[in-house]
């Protein structure tokens, strides 16, 4: 379906996820994470991988940096004079704050739309201070507080720039979807006609593809030596707004705004819903793909902290000034510490910590 | 360090935790839950086991129906007049519904003291309704409102009873908590001198027993036959008022509330936070207790509704009037059914649905 399908080189045995993240409580550890990751370079040569990076999973909202690259590489984006916020929102699963909400409406605006325009559906911010502030004055959730809005008002730029009905953009069928569909396969080299698909949290398909293909594409953004003129600039624009704006990927006290704030152009992280991160590391040109295998958010942190340490994107100091993100203290309803979430042996081993 | 010890008879192999729930969306399983299941008899016999099951886990909340033996072998329940709505909430982790914390106010009332007593920590109402009516009305969550604030009541409660001190009863050290230490040896067949703990998220301390161990105590408590004639009586009593009040050990649309409502007398169940689950089957004679390994309790809810379906305690058509608990659909913010949990081959394999 294109000339560019890149086949990613796994040397490493497949087989059950290995142990990579455990959750002490006391002396005793109580739960275990299992996970898939695969860092690969542009050339889809396997840098380092656990578990069985084959597996086709679903890339969640860790795939929005790609789901970005429309946005401005047709023109669109340039067209409407967005800036880095915007497309950091468009990259985003934010945490529905005053100025995330905000920013999403005035963009709608600037393209002739509103919040009633989005496709998904309204739920009270993840920020737990800006709910309660909702709730105590009444207020209820439009859809531009969905932490996905950023990328529906990317998606309806394009469909506008583009001349096209704006309408059930969130559709399979939809050009919106059919064109994000060709970039996946260009940038993952995979071709996506016949793979398992599902319906994310807000109303746009999901595609199945390997752990390790979805690394490929985070490592094409990072290391755009073979893309298009256009397709490259696009993609370091994206990761340029991402990094120059975290607060607007994400939020306050959250992991990847805390993390970029540190690490800078030197990292594009991205989370998404069940346990999944991706990354595109610029300086390196690397992508990086991981995936709990339970779906948890928690051992999916601990992960991409610990493999940003591994492979030098956060130095020790850095890594001190992360220490609550990168090695968390779990603390109980009454502030006493209970715990901490840790590096399992099979990822200790591989880092400097 | 007593005359009770039982031994868990396993006769399965050990190793890594076997996957026994799936998590689907649309075509493909996005996420999957591994976990270590026992069904003990009274006298220690395994009737049937997935994983290592003499593993240790902290029981966490799930073990609330053996920490209420003493409220009742006391006498502390009868010398305050205390029925089974107030048993039942000395083995709940309800969701703060008013009625919730109206009974657990009246409660400590009637032992002269109040919620500044409870020494677990205040936190917003798990039911979402109860949360956000009181975020409209400018309410703070008391320590009336902790999920476990009906377990402390029962503290306090055996405390006034014996003339123990009141403070510090959350305490490794306290009489309250040697008590139950006690009561665990005993009832759980295993020497607790010198095994890891940790403390609970209310404050208490939650101590490491193997899998097969809990197990075992929850079915002394089903088929007392062993126990002496009060410790009889308190677990029989117990477990009447958690299934006569299910509202009270949960709350509305809760998993244990709900199931209970349809079993009645033939099962009683409990949660625990980091996916432990367990249960007491009179009827059978029973006890239950499971740990998914990565501490999901939509995992946990999912195996122990299915358990519970292939021991008989759920017939067919109870199964279907419990559908939306037994097998969950996902659905998006937008309402749209995403997926759902289904049973994975190793536990599909052992039911007859």
């Amino acid at each position: 379906m294109n000339q560019h399908h890149h086949h990613v080189h796994a040397e490493l045995p497949q087989g059950d996820s290995p142990i990579l993240v455990e959750v002490w409580r006391g002396n005793l550890v109580e739960s275990r994470h299992r996970a898939i990751a695969a860092v690969v370079d542009a050339d889809g040569d396997v840098v380092r991988a656990w578990g069985d990076i084959e597996r086709p999973i679903y890339g969640r909202s860790a795939i929005k940096p790609l789901l970005a690259i429309p946005l401005v590489e047709s023109g669109a984006a340039d067209r409407f004079g967005l800036g880095d916020r915007e497309i950091a929102l468009a990259c985003a699963s934010h945490s529905g704050e005053p100025g995330h909400v905000e920013a999403v409406n005035a963009w709608l605006a600037r393209i002739g739309l509103s919040a009633e325009d989005l496709e998904c559906g309204p739920h009270y911010p993840y920020f737990e201070p800006a709910a309660h502030a909702m709730l105590r004055a009444g207020e209820m959730p439009t859809r531009a507080h969905n932490n996905c809005s950023g990328k529906h008002a990317g998606f309806l730029t394009t469909a506008v720039h583009l001349g096209e009905p704006t309408q059930d953009y969130v559709r399979y069928e939809h050009q919106v979807q059919q064109r994000l569909l060709g970039i996946l396969e260009q940038m993952c080299g995979q071709d996506l006609g016949d793979v398992p698909r599902g319906i994310d949290g807000c109303g746009i398909p999901t595609i199945a593809i390997p752990v390790g293909h979805h690394a490929l594409g985070m490592a094409k953004m990072a290391d755009p030596k073979d893309l298009s003129p256009a397709r490259a600039a696009a993609s370091a624009r994206v990761l340029k707004a991402m990094t120059a704006e975290p607060w607007y990927v994400a939020g306050t006290g959250r992991f990847c705004t805390e993390v970029m704030r540190v690490t800078g152009a030197r990292a594009a992280i991205k989370t998404g819903a069940e346990g999944v991160y991706m990354a595109a590391l610029p300086e390196l040109g690397f992508g990086l793909c991981l995936k709990i295998e339970d779906g948890n958010g928690r051992g999916a942190e601990l992960v991409m902290g610990h493999l940003l340490r591994h492979f030098g994107i956060i130095d020790e100091g850095e890594a001190e000034q992360l220490r609550q993100s990168l090695t968390p203290t779990l603390r109980n309803w009454a502030g006493t510490e209970v715990g901490s979430i840790q590096p399992a042996a099979g990822l200790r081993d591989s880092a400097p910590f």
